[in-house]
C-alpha cells in the first residue's frame, strides 16, 4: 500500500468521510486512492475557498471534521480566508496540502513556496509527513486534533504519496477537555449575587442539552442570556430558549451592556467591538463589570454549564421558551424590515440559515427570534465570502434539511464558484443574494471611523453599480436556476416555490 | 496630514499611480485620501486574488510596480496566490494591507490575524509601519523594494492611518544590481569553445535590446537561444529574434537538451522540471552538461548581455530575425491545430497575448512565432487563476494596446471577478475561454506521476462537465459581452469582430 492510501484509510478510520477536494498534479495518488478505499466522499470545488469554507459548515452541522485537498503552497492560500473563518467559529477541519516530492525542493520550481510557513498562522496545527510510513499516524494524529475544534494542516510529499509502505493508523480519541471547577464556582457565585448579571454563550453552547441549561441558569438567576453579534451556530426559534444578541456597533453595544456588573462566558469570551474606531473603546462592557469566563472557546461548554445548573439548582422548569410568532406577511418594496418578516414567516422547521447578508440582513435575526425552530450560522472570522461556502457544506452534511443561504452581493462575488458544487451535487440550498449594488456597510463605516464624507473617488470604491451584476446571469452559468424578485409578493412567491424544490435554487433580491 | 494621506502621497511621488483595491473599514482613510490626492487611479476589484495578479500584468508591461489594496489579513491570503505567481515572475508591487490599531490588537476580534506572518512566505520585504509619522518614510521604502523587482507588503494599522503628523517622504532610488564580470567571462569561454551551447533568457532578457543582443550572441556562437517553457513576457513574432521554447513535459525536454554541453542562462536558472514524477530527474540538462548562471533572475540581465556581446564580438549583422508566417485560416473542427493557426493569423501588431490556455494552448506559442509582433505572457508560478487578472493589469498598463487572454476553462473559474473590472474600467481585453469541461492537463498528468489510470472518482475530480459551465451566461452577469464558437469559422468571425471592438468581450471557445 502506498503513502496516498494509508492515509486516505486511516481519515475513513476516524471517521473523516468527506473531502472536499480541488486537487492537482501532486495529488494524483491522492485521488487515485479515493477508487481503491470505500467510504470518503470526494466533493469537487473550484475554488480552494470553497473547500474550507464547506469543511467549515460540514463541522458546524456534523460536529466532526470534513478534510479538504489542497494543491499545494498556492491551493492552500486560496482557503487560508475560510480556514480563518473557521479558526475563530472554532471548526475543526483536517487540510490535506500536497507538495513536490522531497528531492525536487531543492530546484525551486515554479509552484514551490513554504508550506508551512502559509499554513502556521492560521492552523493549530502543521505537519509535513516526511515517508509514506509516517503519513498514516500523522493522518491520525491531524483528526485527533481537528476534533478539539482545531485546524490541523497535514503536508503531504509526492514521494510520501506515491512510495509503498504505507501503514494505517488506528483513530485517537483526544479527551475531552476539563471543567475548571474554580471558574465554574466564581461563575456561579457572580449570577447569585443580586447585581444585575449577563450569561454569555457560544461555540456549541448555543444550542441543544447546553442552550436548554442556559436557559435553565438565567430563568433561576434572572441574568440576560445573550451571545455575541457573530455566534457560529445558534438553535433558535419558536419553542427554544431565546438569547438577546448584542449590538455590532460599538455604541449601541455600550448602552445594551450599560449596567450589567457580571458578565459570565461559557465557550466564548467578553465581547469586543468588531472594529476600532478613533476615541471608542475596544471592550464593550461596563468599566465597572467583572468578566468570568467558565469556559472559553473550544471548551467542553455544555459540562460547564451542567455544573452551573447544578451549583445554582436550576431545574427545566425554570427555562422560558419563545413563542411562534406570527409574522404577517408584507407586501410591496423590500427593504430590511420587510425581507426579515418573510423570512420569519417562511423559513421553514429545521432548516439551517447562512447568514453573510450584513446591511441587509440587519433586522433578519431579531425578527426571526419566534420563526419556526432553525439554525442560524454566522460569520465569526469576518472575511467575506463565507456564505455560499458554508452552506454548501452544511448540506453536504445535513442532506434532509433545507439550507437558506443570505447573502451580500458583494460577498457572494467572493466565493461565488460554491454555485456550481452545489448543482453537482444537487444540495438543496436556496440562495437569496441581497442586491444593493454596492459595500453598503462601508458607507456605514466610512463615517465611524471618521473619515468623514466621500469625495468621487471614495465613493466609487464601496459602489457595485458599474456596471451591474446579474445574479440570475451569474448562477445560469454555474448550473443553478434562478430568479429576480423586485417586491415583497415575488419573494415570497420565489421562496415558496424554491423552498420545496429539491437541489440548489438563487432568487437574486433587488433593492 | 494624517498618515494615510502621507502614505499617498508618498506613493505617487514615487511614481506609483495605480492602485488595485478591495478596501474595507481599516482601509477607508486610505480611500478617503484618495480624494486629497491627485495623481493615483483607484481600480476596484471583487476578489482581492484579482488585484494581485493585475498588479503582476501591469510589473510586466509597464516595468514599474502598482500598488494593491487588501483588507487585513484574509484579504492578503486571498491575494497570496498571485502574489506567488507574481514573485516567481520577477514581478515587483506593493501590497498596502490594512490591520486593526494597535491598541485592538489586544482583543483577538474575529479579523484579527497574524498579518505579517501571512505575508513573509511570499514577499521579499514586510513591514508593520507603527506611527502616522513612520509610514510615508516606509512607503518608500517599499516602492524602493518593489522597484527591485521583489514583493513590498507594507501594513497599515487604523491609527497610523488616521492620525495626524503624517511626513511625505522622497523617493529612494534603488541602485542597480551590479554586474558579475566573472561570470560573464565564464559565460563567454562558454559560448566560445566549440562545444553545442544554449542560452537562456528570462525576466526582462527576454524584449527590446537585450533580445536583441542575445540573437547576436547567438549567431555570432552558433549557440541556441532558448526560454523556458514559462517566461514573464517575450517580446516575439515577425520581425523579432526568435527563441525555442524547451518543453514541459520532462522526456521531451530531457531530449530537447541532450547534447548541449555548456548551458548559459541571463536572468534565470538552470532549466527545471515542472513536477516531480517517479523515476525522473528535476534537472534537464544533459548530465554532462554544465550550466553558467551569467545572472540570475532579479539582474540586469541587458547590462550582462551587453558585455557578454562585446566579449564575444557579437554585431547586430549577426543576429537572426524571424518571418512573417502566412498561416491559411483553418476551417472546420477547433483543436489545438486550429486554433494555434487562427491566433498566429489574427493576432494584432502589438498585441500582449496572456497565456494561461494549458492544453489547449499547447500548440499555440510554436505556431505563432511568425506572427505579427506582440508579446506574450506565461504564467511563472504555476498557481492557476493568474491569466484574467494578469490581463486585467496588462491593459490598464498599455491601454492603447489590445490584450488577448487566453484561459482555460478551469482557470477562469479562479479568478472570473476580472471580467466586472475589465468591464468597469472599459479595459480591451478580448478573453478566450477553452471550454473542454475539464481539468485536462491532470488526465494527462495523472498517469505522469504513475497513478496508473483514474477510477470513477478519481475521473470525477478531473471532469468539469457536470453542470457545464456556462461563460456566455458569466460574462454577462459581469457586464462583458460574449459569444460561443464551435467551429474554426465562427472563432474566425468573432475574434475579427471582437478585437477591433473597444472594451472587454469574453468568446468561449468549445472543444
Amino acid at each position: 500500500m502506498n503513502g496516498a492510501e494509508s492515509l486516505v484509510r486511516t481519515l475513513v478510520a476516524a471517521g473523516v468521510d468527506t473531502c472536499f477536494a480541488n486537487p492537482g498534479t501532486s495529488e494524483m495518488h491522492f485521488v487515485s486512492a479515493l477508487d481503491k478505499v470505500d467510504g470518503m466522499r470526494s466533493i469537487l470545488v473550484l475554488y480552494e475557498g470553497v473547500a474550507t469554507g464547506a469543511a467549515d459548515g460540514y463541522w458546524r452541522m456534523a460536529d466532526r471534521p470534513a478534510s479538504t485537498l489542497l494543491h499545494l503552497g498556492p491551493g492552500l492560500a486560496n482557503g487560508l480566508s475560510n480556514i480563518h473563518n473557521a479558526r475563530k467559529a472554532a471548526s475543526g477541519m483536517v487540510n490535506i496540502i500536497g507538495e513536490h516530492a522531497s528531492w525536487h525542493l531543492a530546484y525551486d520550481a515554479p509552484l514551490a513556496s513554504d508550506i508551512e510557513g502559509l499554513a502556521r498562522p492560521l492552523s493549530d496545527w502543521v505537519k509535513t509527513s516526511p515517508r509514506s510510513s509516517t503519513i498514516g499516524a500523522d493522518a491520525a494524529q491531524a483528526v485527533a486534533e481537528a476534533r478539539l475544534s482545531r485546524i490541523a494542516s497535514l503536508i503531504l510529499p509526492g514521494d510520501t504519496a506515491w512510495e509503498e509502505g504505507g501503514i494505517i493508523a488506528s483513530p485517537i480519541t483526544p479527551s475531552a477537555p476539563p471543567v475548571d471547577i474554580t471558574a465554574v464556582e466564581a461563575a456561579a457565585r457572580a449570577l447569585m449575587n443580586g447585581d444585575q448579571a449577563m450569561l454569555i454563550i457560544g461555540g456549541k453552547a448555543t444550542r441543544g442539552k447546553a442552550l436548554e441549561l442556559a436557559g435553565r441558569i438565567c430563568g433561576k438567576t434572572g441574568a440576560t442570556l445573550a451571545t455575541q453579534f457573530f455566534t457560529a451556530r445558534v438553535e433558535r426559534g419558536a419553542g427554544r430558549v431565546s438569547a438577546f444578541r448584542i449590538p455590532y456597533f460599538v455604541d449601541p453595544a455600550l448602552a445594551a451592556l450599560k449596567g450589567f456588573k457580571h458578565i459570565v462566558t461559557v465557550e466564548t469570551r467578553e465581547p469586543v467591538a468588531f472594529f476600532a474606531y478613533p476615541d471608542k473603546p475596544s471592550l464593550l462592557k461596563s468599566p465597572d463589570a467583572e468578566v468570568y469566563q467558565a469556559c472559553g472557546p473550544r471548551s467542553d461548554g455544555l459540562a460547564v454549564l451542567e455544573a452551573l445548573a447544578e451549583a445554582l439548582g436550576a431545574r427545566p422548569s425554570h427555562a422560558r421558551y419563545q413563542e411562534r410568532t406570527d409574522t404577517p406577511l408584507p407586501s410591496g418594496a423590500l427593504n430590511q424590515q420587510t425581507i426579515a418578516q418573510i423570512l420569519s414567516a417562511l423559513i421553514p422547521e429545521n432548516a439551517i440559515v447562512v447568514d453573510e447578508s450584513v446591511t441587509t440582513g440587519r433586522e433578519s435575526f431579531a425578527l426571526t427570534a419566534g420563526a419556526a425552530p432553525h439554525d442560524w450560522l454566522q460569520n465569526m472570522g469576518g472575511s467575506i465570502g463565507f456564505g455560499l461556502p458554508v452552506a454548501t457544506g452544511a448540506a453536504v452534511a445535513c442532506p434532509d434539511r433545507r439550507v437558506i443561504s443570505l447573502s451580500g452581493d458583494g460577498c457572494a462575488m467572493y466565493t461565488l464558484q460554491s454555485l456550481w458544487t452545489q448543482a453537482r451535487e444537487g444540495l438543496n440550498v436556496t440562495t437569496l443574494v441581497f442586491s444593493n449594488r454596492a459595500y453598503q456597510i462601508l458607507r456605514v463605516e466610512f463615517a465611524g471611523v471618521g473619515a468623514g464624507a466621500p469625495g468621487k473617488k471614495a465613493a466609487e470604491m464601496m459602489s457595485l453599480d458599474n456596471p451591474p451584476l446579474d445574479f440570475v446571469a451569474l448562477a445560469k452559468g454555474m448550473g443553478v436556476p434562478a430568479s429576480r424578485v423586485t417586491t415583497c409578493e415575488e419573494l415570497v412567491a420565489a421562496m415558496r416555490r424554491d423552498l420545496r424544490e429539491p437541489g440548489p435554487r438563487l432568487i437574486e433580491v433587488m433593492l
